[in-house]
Parts: C-alpha cells; structure tokens; sequence
C-alpha cells in the first residue's frame, strides 16, 4: 500500500471488473502460451491466487485436491510469467497467457493436453 | 448402431479414456480454433453433449443457465466443425478445436475473451 511496483510484469485490476465465482469461490483459468498459443492447462483460482496472480506476476492457483494455494513452478521452477488476463463475455472464465519458464504438466508435458480423446472415423 | 458413418469429421470416443466427470455430470471444454490457435470460449459438456459432438463432428456443450442441451449455432448459424478433442492429464478438461462459421461469442466478437482484465502498472 503505497510501496512502488517493483516489476514490469505486475499488474492492476481493473476496479470496474464483474468476476462471476462459482458456489466454491473459484474461477476457471485457460492457462496459455503466450508465444506459441497452446494451450498448456486448465486450472482453478479463487481471489487470493488472482490477487497473488497479478501482484507477482507469476500465476497462482487454488488446488481444489489439496485445498490449497498453489504458486506454479515453487517447487518445480516451472513458473510462468504472466503477460495478459482476459476475462470472457459472462465473466466467470480468466485467460492468462503466460511466458513459461518449463512444462506446464507434473508428466513433463510441455501442455496437460497431451492425450487425444477422439479418433476419427477411417473410411 | 451398425449403421456407416456420415461424415468424415465423425468420431469415435476411445473406449480406454477416463473422464473425471464434476458433481453436476460436467466437464470443462476449453474451444480453440484450430487455424489461429486462438482461445474462443470457454463451455461445459455432460456426456450427452459430448457424445452428440463426436457423433456429429459439431460442438454441443449443456448450458448451466438453461439446463438444457446446446447445439452450438443451432440459431445463429455459427457452428464448430470439431478437428480434434484433447483430454488433459487428469482426465477433467477437454480442448475442442475447431473451425468456426461465424464468432464464437454471443456479442458477435471472435473469442469471448474480448476484455483485458489486468493493466500492466506503467513505471
């Protein structure tokens, strides 16, 4: 409060933001390569990880396995370095693009989505 | 149900997959074009909308507010011609891409992540 920003990679909120939180207080993240546009994750925020989010400008989530808070890549070193935050039309799903320091996934997957569901039809 | 596939953007679900489904039956579907890589919205699906969109190679999803079944430009036209679904590493979010016909956002925008929410502090 009244300390000055100590990074270019610290953000503001915008005081006029609607952020619809779900019965649990959290908000869906679309964690996203901000260079390569692939999606790396999906995960979950409650306030205090976009707070912590935008103050730092490293992505925090809440773990809703462990109930915790959770700054990415702490233990890892994956972090990823925020470079933008959307919020879609309604108003309950963020965006954050992110500069990655590692692989977003705990397999070592560059992304989470590594697995394909779908197999089309050979015809 | 013996009958031959339709189209060649039909698809079978792989029988092995394992989908961590929420305690309302839903799963997160992040849709992604499948040209630009751009994030265009975030929807849920329960298995009936999951299974219509690899029956038919188009986005479903079930609407929360409505509860009700949603064919993704049933009225307005813009329909998701799926390319491929991806499950992430535990099995609780998929990623649609896509080609869109039209926007995907209701507002007529391209991606409904039209609003920045963070302003980087100028120093």
């Amino acid at each position: 409060m009244g300390s000055a920003p100590t990074s270019p990679s610290t953000f503001d909120l915008q005081p006029a933001t609607d952020l619809k939180w779900d019965e649990h207080g959290l908000i869906t993240a679309v964690v996203q390569d901000a260079q390569t546009a692939q999606v790396l994750m999906v995960a979950w925020m409650n306030a205090e990880a976009l707070r912590l989010t935008l103050a730092t400008g490293e992505t925090h989530f809440w773990s809703r396995s462990r109930s915790e808070l959770w700054h990415k890549g702490a233990t890892s070193g994956n972090t990823q370095r925020v470079t933008g935050v959307w919020v879609d039309c309604d108003g309950d799903t963020l965006l954050v693009q992110v500069e990655p320091a590692g692989p977003a996934c705990h397999t070592g997957a560059v992304s989470c989505f590594f697995r394909r569901l779908d197999e089309p039809w050979s015809e």
